[in-house]
């Protein structure tokens, strides 16, 4: 088998093989193949697409690079949950202790963040004592008694999905539906768990901008985790405006711990509510989605789950005491106002430019090797449909370096389009694949 | 300027600006845009292409990314000419003396070969003493003095090509209209003649295997040329079978001798005889290609463009008495035989599969690093349209080697097709487009 072959028959749009898939994946882990020979590929790839079996192979091949994490000493069903990322979300803190609180074991792996805001390692980091990195035996001991553990994915799941995403994400071949899907399947199956709850984003602070395309990525990641033996349904869900008020890592900490309160805001309350419904339906804990939904609003109301975020934060060596002190948290020193220029209705609230104003103040990482500011991000204090005055408060910047909240808040003032008349209320769920 | 848009943008199938193309070719050929940049754009150049002005600006940037060089100081139009590459070519060394005989002075730079025969640089390399690196004052005495010089392409003229085409050669993304015209016209355009006669090639020895996909690359690369501000004719020519008898670097010089005494085969004959009346005419030492046809029979029944040979034989260093004793050329010490299995007539020769058995034979480099049998090569003793009986001799493949030569000769059995009728007679030259 020879790698030139290979693109050549990918360029001609012709379907590769089981082998000619595994040729290419372990050649390019193992380093045998070069990258500008993967990146050949892979902009062929995207130019002349990938059938199902064909995308169902990559993942497999990818999953299969690295370690396959053994759950088996856990008792039940244990179901992950992965969402394909927007701007302030930190559902996992929140869906986590609901299902937990169920009686449905988590026992999850979640990736630091590059880009907008922090991941949600990033995010329980700013947790004071809090470890994102457990033993294999501990992370199944606290799972076993706690009912809920989340840590940092190491190097050793799917190296092959990390080696290509750092290769596609400088080559201009990131947003396409076979790339996607292999890139979050391959960690997920490789991560043990029984089933999978997948949250698709659609809106401009997506991947996938269009609703259609993201029920097609949906509807294939749904049928590769099926091929794969896992149970799994993906909800595709708005991210035309950020998610809750919060962007930022400690922000959406206290954001999450708020909701578990039941002073959340009502669309990551909503959300939550619906993704947990799920996840407790997968973990066999209701005999549907909609008795699901019941017990996580019991969870929630009860308290339960908050005590669970609780024993989740103490299991991992974090300090319980953060769900009623929030000055626990790293303070920012700094801050900056945006106000209305005019009176009128929020149009829209551009997610992307809310991300990237969180970015600038520091919450969010341009290189990898930058480090994070946990204090800083923004807080909204108007969400799509309020009424408005001239000069009235729409979101205030926080950080530790007032040049970079400044930056940030010039750039959270474009994400607000204020116009005259009310808009249609959007829909938050918009779809459920399974 | 940021690579990985330049990369979305042609993903996207949009146009290139002029100064996105040279900030691509600058970077790479200074190192600063890496391999693996450079070949996602290029498989998006192959998928999406190119329009005929970013054909135009991207041989221009390749063009300058190395020296440009400088004839002024020789007197007269100066005419290049180039092949797009088949098996048996050996017109550069008929074509130089006959032009060069009527007066057009000639300084021609040629590339080694790479693939099933050496190049032309590599073939006079079989005449003994002859060398191909001259000085660059002594080139233009040479043109200045004898008529006509050849010498190696140094490594100073478009270097983006070089390394373009090495990237090319191995990410399945040499075939394409653009890059080919890019490739060949940036390095003539570099090499400073006033005028260029390309032979393009087509048939399934050739890069272009259709005859269409063959008038639109020689269309192409003559827009190029005269948008450079060079006259610029393009010749289509067949290389469905191989051109001449002779395969191999000694043999083919062997044949050009001949050719020049009037004894060659007939389709190198013609080939270049026509190809020596555009030069000729566009050097403006004929008012037609008609009368640039006659002077250049003229100069082959004479004899003068037998002397012009051994004047530049002579010129750079080689000994002109291998015009009349061939013995002087490296010797061969093995041969095999391929013969005919079947009553019949030659339907077909695949000059593929001849070039591939010289290759075999000693006579091509399979990689950079290999060396070339300057004796190994092949014979052929029937050419399309011959009748054959059972048994009698169809090639004879040479070489030092029995079991490379043995190997040719297996391979160059598969490159004859015998049919009982008579095939019809193709046609050499297709089509001038100018």
């Amino acid at each position: 088998m020879n790698m030139n072959d290979i693109i050549y028959k990918k360029r001609e749009g012709q379907t590769l093989t089981k082998d000619e898939i595994e040729y290419f994946v372990s050649g390019y882990t193992e380093g045998t193949i070069p990258d500008y020979q993967a990146s050949a590929l892979l902009m062929a790839i995207f130019l002349k697409g990938m059938s199902r079996e064909e995308t169902y192979d990559l993942t497999r091949a990818m999953k299969y690079s690295g370690d396959i994490v053994d759950l088996s000493e856990i008792k039940g069903v244990k179901v992950d949950k992965h969402s394909t990322g927007g701007v302030g979300d930190k559902t996992t803190l929140i869906v986590g202790p609901l299902a937990a609180a169920c009686g449905v074991p988590i026992a999850k792996m979640s990736g630091r963040g590059l880009g907008f805001t922090g991941g949600t390692v990033d995010k329980m980091e700013a947790i004071p004592g809090f470890r994102t990195t457990v033993e294999a035996g501990d992370f199944i001991n606290l799972v076993n008694s706690v009912g809920l553990s989340v840590i940092g994915q190491t190097a050793h799941i799917a190296p092959a999905d990390k080696k290509l995403y750092a290769l596609r994400d400088v080559t201009a071949t990131v947003d396409n539906l076979s790339l996607i899907t292999s890139s979050i399947m391959s960690k997920k199956l490789a991560s043990g768990s029984d089933a999978i709850v997948l949250d698709v984003k659609c809106g401009n602070g997506a991947f996938m901008e269009r609703y259609e395309d993201a029920c097609e990525l949906g509807s294939l990641m749904v049928d590769i985790g099926k091929a794969d033996g896992k149970r799994t349904i993906a909800v595709v869900t708005d991210m035309s405006q950020p998610l809750g008020l919060a962007v930022g890592n400690s922000l959406e900490v206290i954001e999450a711990i708020e909701t578990l309160k039941g002073n959340g805001p009502e669309d990551i309350t909503e959300l939550s509510l619906g993704l947990a419904s799920y996840m407790i339906y997968l973990g066999e804990k209701a005999a549907s989605p909609e008795e699901g939904y019941l017990a996580a609003k019991e969870a929630l109301a009860s308290g339960r789950a908050l005590k669970k975020l609780e024993e989740f934060i103490a299991g991992q060596g974090g300090n319980p005491g953060v769900t009623s002190d929030y000055t626990l948290f790293p303070q920012s020193t700094c801050k900056s106002e945006v106000l209305a220029e005019a009176d009128g209705f929020v149009g829209s609230i551009e997610a992307k430019s809310i991300g990237l104003a969180s970015q600038h103040s520091g919450a969010g990482r341009e290189t990898k090797e930058d480090t994070i500011d946990l204090s800083a991000g923004i807080l909204l204090a108007k969400k799509v449909g309020a009424a408005v005055k001239k000069g009235e408060l729409l979101a205030t910047v926080f950080g530790t370096d007032q040049g970079r909240v400044d930056k940030g808040a010039l750039e959270a003032a474009k994400a607000f389009h204020i116009q005259p008349a009310a808009p249609e209320k959007g829909i938050l769920i918009k779809r459920i694949i399974e």
